[in-house]
This record gives C-alpha cells, structure tokens and sequence, in this order.
C-alpha cells in the first residue's frame, strides 16, 4: 500500500513534470485569465504581419508563415514550462529553413519541421539537454548577428521592389548591384517610410506622461500612455494594415504602385502527415534522399530551435532556472503536431516573447489565444493579405533583426577573455561567408578546441620549499585533472623540475589538491614517472590525492607509492625519506671505501 | 661582443638539440662504435626478412620494403634523439598504406611517404606534437590490437598458400571460407611449422645456461648462452634462410612444393621525385586527385609514424623524456628522404627496437650499419631472395603481430579506470568493422567526448557550515574552471542550493579555489547568478577566486561583486552581510507597522 502510494505520488511528480499545465491549472484565477486574454490577443496582432513576413524570409508562400503559427501555441500551452515563450515562425528558424530547402518547396520545409520535432523529442528523452551547453555566449552572438544580417539582406530586394534569385550572402549584393537601377521608386519610399515609423514606433512606449509616479497621474494620462503602449506593441500589425488599406485604396482607383503579397490561400490548412517523398517535377525524392539533402541541417536546426527559445525563457525567468529537457520535448511536440497542419520549423521568438513579457502574461495559456487569432484570420482575413505591400513586409523584418546585430558585445567580451572574441569572430565570418549550419558547426569546434587545448596543457606551479629542520624539496602543483592529452606534459615538467635539481636529487612533492579524477592513461603516465624517480633514488610523494585517484593510480601497481594527505604525514614522510638518502649516501660511501 | 657570443651559443644549442649528432660526435668511442657496429647488423639481419613482409602486408612488390630500410637509417643516425629507435617499414604503416593505396600501386605508397614526411615536418615546425597526446592509451591499445588482427588475417593466405584478393576485415574472412578447401599442404605445413619454430626461438634466449652469475659461467657456458642470443635475436632470417635453401634444394631437383616470392627487381631503386601525377591506366590522377583520394590518411598516417615511434622511444628511454618536435622533423625529414628512393612511409618498428636495444646500441649511428647491409642485400642477395617460400614470410609476420594484440591491458584498465574501456573496445571494433583510421578517429572522438563531458558537468560540492557565532552558511565548491558548456549547469545547481535553503535566505559562499580559468560565456553566468540572488535579497560571496578570474566576472560588469581571499575577510564579510539583512529585516518590520 506505501509501496503503491509512493509509486502514485512518484507518478504524479512526473507528470506535474512532463504535461505542466495539470499542475497549475486548478489554481488557474480569473485575474490570470483576463491577464492572458489580453496578452495572447497582443501576441496574435504581431505574430500575423510577422508570419507572412517569416515565411517569405523563409522563401515560402505568405499562407505557410500563417500555418506555422497556431498548432504549436496549442501543444505548448499543455507542455510548455516558460510562461512567456510564444510558439511559432521565428526568423532564425526561417533563414535556416530557406538556406536547407534546395527547391524542395514548402512540402520540404513541412518535413523539416517534422524532423526537426522528432530530433527534439528524442533528444529530451534521451536528455540531451547539456549539448544546447556546448554553444557558448560568443558563438551564438555570432551566429545571431550573422544570421540578423543575412535575414536583412534577403528582404532588401522586397524594399527595393526588386526582382531576382540569389541563395548566398555574398549572391545576394552581386544581384543587387546588378540590379539596383531597377529600383521600384514608390516601393523604396513606402519601405523606408515604414522603416522608420516602426523604428520610432519602438521607441513611442518609453515617452513619459505626466509625472512619474502612476498614483499621480490624470486620468488622461493614464489612458494616453496606454495608449502610446499599445500602439508601440502592435507597431507592426498597425503599419502593415495602414499600408494594405492604403494599397487597396490604390487598386480600386485602378493603380498599383506598389508590388503586393499577392494572392493568399484562403482557409485552414488540411491535416495530412508531412511528406516523406517528395517529387519535384524534375526528380523523386526518397525519405533518405530528403534526409541527405539536408544534411546537418537535421541536427542543427532542432538545437538551434531548443536554444533559441532557451535563451529567451532565461531572459524572463527572473533567475529561475529552465527545465531544458522539458522544453526539449515540448518543442518536439510543437513541431512534430505542426508539420501535420503544414507548417515550417518554429520555435520561441524573442520579440514576440517580449511583447508576451510586456502584456503582463501569466501562464502559458495566453497562447490559445494567440492561436485562435491567428485560426480567425485564416478564416476571414486572407483575402485582404492580398494587398499587404511587400515592401511594408520587408521594413517589419528589417527593423526586427536589426537589433539582433550584436556589436556591442564585442567590448564585454575584450574586457573579460580577448580570446573569447576568436570563435565569436570565426563564427561570425563562416555563417556569413559559408553557410549559417556550417558557420555555427564551426564556432562549436573553434571553441572546444580552447577547452582541449586547456586540458592538454594545464599550468604547472612548481616551488622550492624548506622544512623547519632544513629539508629543501620540490612542491609542483598541476592546476587540473590529469588526463590523456596532459599527463605526459605534466610527467615531462615534474621529470625536467626534478632531473634540474641535479645530483642533490631533493624528494619532489606532487601537490594533488586540485587534481580531480585520473584516467589509465594518466595512471600509466604516473606508473613511468614513478619509475623514473626510483631509477634515480629521488623521492616522490603525493600529497592531497582524492581517495578515488589513489585507487586510479594503484591500479596499474606502480612500484612503488607514497601518498599522503596532512602536513604532518607529509613531513614525517620527508624526514623518513631523508633517512632513506642518507642510508643510500653511507652505503655508497662503503662502497667506495671498499674499491 | 657579448650579444654576439650570447647569440652563438644560443644558435649552437638550437643546432645541438635540432641535429643531436653533432651534440656527441666528437665524444663517440670506440666501444660505443663497436656496440653500435654490432646492433646495427643484428638489425640489419632482422630488417631484411620484415622488410619484404611488410611489403606483402602494404600490397607491394618485395623490394619496395628493402627501398624503405635504408635511408631512413641514416638520415636518422643524424637528426634522431633516440638511439634504440631503427627507422624502416613497420606493420602498422604498412597496413595503413594497403588501406588507402585504392589500387595506384607503389607510385601511390611512394607519394604517402613524400606527404606523410611533409606533413611531420610541419607538426614539427608548429610545434603541433601535442596532437599526439590526444591518443590515449585505451585508444591506441584497441588500435594497435585491431591493426596487429587485421594484419595477421591478411597472411592467413600465404600461411596456407590460397590465392584470393579481399579488402575489408569480413571480406578477408569471406574469401578464406570460399577457399580453405584449396588449401595447399606442403604450405600450410610449412607455415605452421616456421611460426611454432619463430615462436620457441623467441624464448630460447631466456634459458638458463650454468649459474645465475656470469662470473661464475665457464667459457662453454658463456658461448653457449651467446649463441642462444643470437639464435633467439637473428630468428626471422634463420628461419627464412633454411627456408629459401630448401625451397631452393627442391628447385634444383625440379620440384617445386611451396608459393615462393618470386623475381624481386635487382639493385638501388633510381633516385626520383616522387610522383605528383599518376596514371593507373584506367584514369589520370592529379596530385589533388590523389590527396583527395587518400583522404584522412593524410593525417592519421603522420599522426600513427610519430606515435609509433614515440612510443617505442618512452619504452627505452630509460625515464629521459621524449622531445616530440625533434622525433617529429626527424621521421618527416626520413619519410620525405625515403620517398626519394621508392620508399613506402616509415616509423620505428617495435620490434627492431626491442632486438636494437638488447643489442646493446650505443647512438643513432647503429642506423648506418643496418642501411649498409640492406643496401649490399638490395646489390647482391636480390636472386636469392626468389626462393624465399610466402609461407615462411607470413609466419615471421605473423609471429611478430600477435604480441601487438594486447588483450592483458583490459584487467589493468578495469582496475584503474573502467570508462576507459568504452573508447578502447569503440576503437577496437571499428577498427576491424570499418576501416583503421576511420576506426582511431572514432576512437579519439569517443575520449573527447569523455574529456567535454568532464567539462561541462564538473561536480559540486555543497555544504552547510556554522561561524563560531552562529551564523549559518553555504559552502559550495566547483571541482573545475568555469568554462562555457559548465557554468549554465553550476548556475543551475548553485541557485537551487541557495534556494532550497527556503526564507531564511543564508549567506551562499562559491568557494572558487579549483576554479582556474573563466571565460565571457562563464562570466556572463555568473552576472545572472549575482542578479538573482541580489533580487531574492540573498548574500552571495566568492571566496578564494584568483585574481585573473576576478578580473573575468568583473568584465561583464555585474550589479554587485563580492569576493575575498582568506577566512578573516569571509567571516568579516559574513558579519558585514548579516548586519545588512538585519537592517533590511528592521525596514521590512517598519513597513509592516505602517501598514
């Protein structure tokens, strides 16, 4: 019976653990429901110019960006663990999805999002969450400032009402240039105009009204700065529909001066399973040859995804900490459900993640509303989406990724590690310069190459000492664990400090202390070492040795094996080896005597 | 003046330690000259047989094994550091190259030799010999073992004289069951025979002849026990030589009852560059070609040369440390010379090493007289080399490789560090299922991922302690640096201590002393750690941080920073924080009465 109730309330924390939303809900107040009533209602005003703009950034039509952004608000408002993370297309995901498409189309991009799902899912089961861990602050500032310009760049061409076809970065200013003459005069205005709105827009919020105490505020004041609020939250959707009824105005006095979105398929997406063939036209793709032609893209696009929306519930945690595997799974579901309704890989977006932040949003059930928003417009609004100007489109994402742009880290990082600058820079420059998978697989590498060359090459301290009684030795103290790739640098720096002593032949002291764990090849390392210090009738001790070193150690059964761990055992064991010295010096002398 | 003088010495020092022979020349005696004189012939006798094996081990015609062993003998007499090391073919480079010939023939494994000795010589110039400390034991054990089975199985065929062609590890197993039937028996018998002989001559120089003290031996003993030595050391060409005379004996009569070696090409291979360009027949290689087609070999087989002889050099050195630069220009400066007489790549053979040694070598200079008698070997002996029986050459192989398989290694392994099994059985087994240097490379991996693994979750040692005036609090110690795959999770685990704690809100000290090294990702962590604890109002403090790592977090600017470095600044800054939480506790009371 305990047996059975320990296993119930065992279950039970699992499931508090896994699906989130059992635990909270029955506390769930109307004041939290109001709370986010209001901010999912926020969120889906900006998520919707936001998704139309992603899936073109994405390379896809305007409806996909849409389709993307309703399932996963649903899955995660169940299994979410970050209150303000809003499910959905984000631009990094969306660059990832264009520069991993290869003509494959939209149904392409479907079936990256289940793959991408299915990776995440079982990365949390198999709790892979330390490996998000391995991308350091300096590469993913890199790879985000990279990925913010790359993004910028592709939307350029719609703000100049541009046409042509180019895939990478460097592409993509050629085609400019060769184009830039046929720059759309009225698309160039509306796109800078809107630009720069959004980007005072932006700043509309933080203007003060009347005094800064909210309890002395009029009436007036306090509605007016509600309202400078809202319309700096809602600055995106405000801007696109400004332009679209100004576009529609146009078209029904028979000019169009601006290239617009086009036609947008009406309705909600059908429910079919993401496709594991995909033809062309030209050739029949298998499931394998989809899975090759993605290439790395099917590991780092999923751990871009969990780090992505990681990093934004650490911004709003308020120093809780995140349950990375939680999110692992759930994002896996997001994506594996979405892919069934036609979306594209989503993950948590920033700048929606703010305004959800700013709305005042308490659980995750915000979400739904967000979702039902984004279902209505599907419904009722795609017709309008028709009119959208590109160029309106082009200067929401432009002035979005512009502040992903991180330059201004570079001076922390000079001030804390220069050398931290290294992987942020070859990041950078590879993402740019190569592809944005292979720049970030490249940072990883740069980085993890400093840390193996540490544990290669740990610092060695070595000292002269002197006993009270006039017993000099050696205190050499390595600074790490030893390891495979350190411990014959170490052997070498303890021999070398030793042999210098020349014929005195002082005992050496290895001071343990920070030596955590060994390995066998260390154990064999220290094996030699010993060997060699018995072959010259030096003395060596261990001093500080972990219990569990020593057992490392004693496994290759070195010959011989001193080790202690107080000053007092040590300095006994020094007089005791002095002994042992002069009792070598007398029988040599003997010796002598006798020839 | 004294400038100049400085700069001469220090110009001669380099020149000492770059080309070690003109460091002793003018100290060689003539003692050592007859001990180096002795051991080179010794070696030279053993060379001749294992040179043509290996040759049929790496796919070759039989002279390009003697084209191998000569030039590197002398070229290392003068820039080598280690007397015992004979430079020639050994097993593992000959497999290696048979590996990755891909069928361009002996031009092929002549251009390895030229890359393979270029690409030492750069390591050596850059310095790059730690890269040889990233193979651990555990992985070198499986290596050697797989390397040491895959070679015996490729001379199964000559042991029982089949005929069959097979590349991979299961296909050589394949055919050999295709074909047993065809078995030829005087072969087999042969072969069986020579390595059951190959294996009592090794242990004959181990028995006890007269009394255990040579002084006491009479001359009869003394010769005896000299000439078992040398029966036992000069083994492998004994037993070929009484071979070939039979296999010759029959000739004469007209029989022929065994596979023998056939014509192997008369005289000094012709000094040429080494070919940049082959031609197969069926295509055209250019040198990108072929540096393509050989792939990581480019690496591993450099990588392999220097580990091979640098072990073999740590096994003799009798405790002197191994300098790795030198070991590495010396072998690139061989290879690359070699590579200019037909050579296949080189290293230093164990097994010579170990009868170079017994011989009693004195210097490097023992080289040159086993070059010499490869060269009069290659001038004279090439006729008499036709009958030398196949049977009789892979039983030497064969006899040699299997003291290579070191399964006794796993028990020390198990006592000392057992994860250590997991890389040495991943080599192991991908070595013998894929490819040898697919297999290392996999192994090395597997180790890197122990060693980051290590890195990202150090262990954290929590622990609550009392000042004498009762003032309770946490002590927690990180085993390792902070670096960026381990601060989010020592975060983690920090926040959780500080938090369990509940409302009392005790003091958090992060004793640092194992703390080496930060970076920016790691400081940038330890900003949100002193964040949220100065949110939740709780003291935390760094005791025994080194000022570099002081000078890291305060990069970052963090909101408030305390740290100090001896127990008396703790307890003052313990009291200090104290006094402030019970002022802070006073304002609390005060508001509550206002209320």
């Amino acid at each position: 019976m305990v047996q059975w109730l320990r296993h119930r309330a065992l279950t039970r924390k699992v499931l508090y653990k896994r699906i989130p939303v059992v635990g909270w809900l029955s506390n769930y107040s109307t004041r939290s429901a109001v709370a986010d009533l209001l901010a999912g209602v926020t969120v889906g005003l900006t998520v919707i110019p936001q998704a139309i703009a992603y899936a073109s950034v994405a390379g896809l039509p305007p409806q996909y960006g849409l389709y993307s952004s309703f399932v996963g608000c649903f899955v995660y408002a169940m299994l979410g663990s970050c209150k303000d993370s809003p499910i959905g297309p984000t631009a990094i995901m969306a660059i990832l999805t264009r520069e991993n498409l290869h003509n494959l189309g939209p149904e392409g991009a479907v079936l990256l999002a289940f793959i991408t799902g299915s990776i995440q899912l079982i990365m949390g089961i198999l709790q892979l969450g330390f490996l998000i861990d391995f991308i350091s602050g300096p590469v993913s500032v890199g790879f985000t400032s990279a990925a913010a310009i790359i993004i910028a760049t592709t939307q350029v061409k719609d703000l100049l009402g541009l046409t042509y076809s180019a895939s990478s970065f460097i592409d993509v200013w050629d085609q400019l240039a060769l184009h830039i003459s046929e720059t759309r005069l009225w698309d160039a205005i509306l796109g800078f105009t809107c630009m720069t709105i959004l980007l005072i827009l932006r700043k509309v919020k933080d203007i003060p009204v009347g005094p800064d105490d909210s309890k002395e505020k009029t009436v007036f004041q306090k509605i007016l700065s509600q309202v400078l609020w809202f319309v700096s939250t809602a600055r995106n959707i405000l801007v696109v529909v400004i332009c679209a009824v100004m576009a529609y105005m146009f078209h029904q006095h028979g000019s169009i001066p601006f290239v617009l979105s086009g036609h947008v398929k009406e309705g909600l997406p059908h429910i079919h399973l993401p496709p594991f063939q995909i033809n062309t036209g030209t050739r029949n793709y298998s499931f394998l040859d989809l899975c090759s032609s993605f290439g790395s893209a099917i590991v780092i696009l999923p751990l871009l995804s969990i780090l992505e929306d990681i990093s934004l519930g650490k911004v709003f945690s308020d120093g809780r900490s995140i349950d990375a595997t939680q999110e692992m799974m759930a994002l896996g579901v997001c994506n594996v459900a979405s892919s069934f309704f036609g979306s594209m890989p989503v993950s948590g977006a920033l700048s929606r993640g703010a305004v959800n932040h700013a709305s005042g949003v308490q659980t995750t059930l915000g979400g739904i509303y967000t979702g039902l928003i984004v279902i209505v417009s599907l419904q009722f609004f795609t017709p309008y989406f028709y009119y959208i100007p590109k160029a309106s489109l082009a200067a929401v994402i432009i002035a979005a990724v512009v502040f992903m742009v991180e330059f201004h880290v570079v001076k922390p990082i000079w001030r804390t590690n220069k050398m931290d600058l290294i992987p942020a820079a070859a990041t950078f420059i590879s993402c740019l310069l190569i592809r944005l998978e292979l720049g970030i697989v490249i940072g990883i590498g740069t980085n993890v190459l400093f840390l193996l060359y540490a544990s290669a090459r740990p610092s060695v301290h070595v000292e002269k000492h002197t006993t009270d009684w006039g017993c000099e030795y050696l205190m050499i103290t390595p600074d790490r664990s030893l390891v495979f790739p350190s411990v014959e640098y170490v052997r070498h720096l303890v021999s070398k400090a030793g042999v210098k002593q020349g014929s005195s032949c002082i005992p050496v002291v290895i001071d343990s202390r920070h030596v955590q764990g060994a390995d066998f090849t260390a154990a064999k390392g220290v094996k030699l070492l010993i060997e060699d210090f018995v072959k010259r009738d030096q003395p060596l001790l261990f001093y500080n040795l972990k219990p569990s070193v020593v057992e490392v150690f004693q496994g290759v059964q070195p010959v011989s094996f001193q080790h202690c761990s107080t000053e007092t055992q040590l300095y006994s064991m020094l007089r005791g080896n002095l002994s042992i010295q002069l009792t070598n010096f007398l029988i040599l002398c003997q010796r002598f005597g006798q020839n």
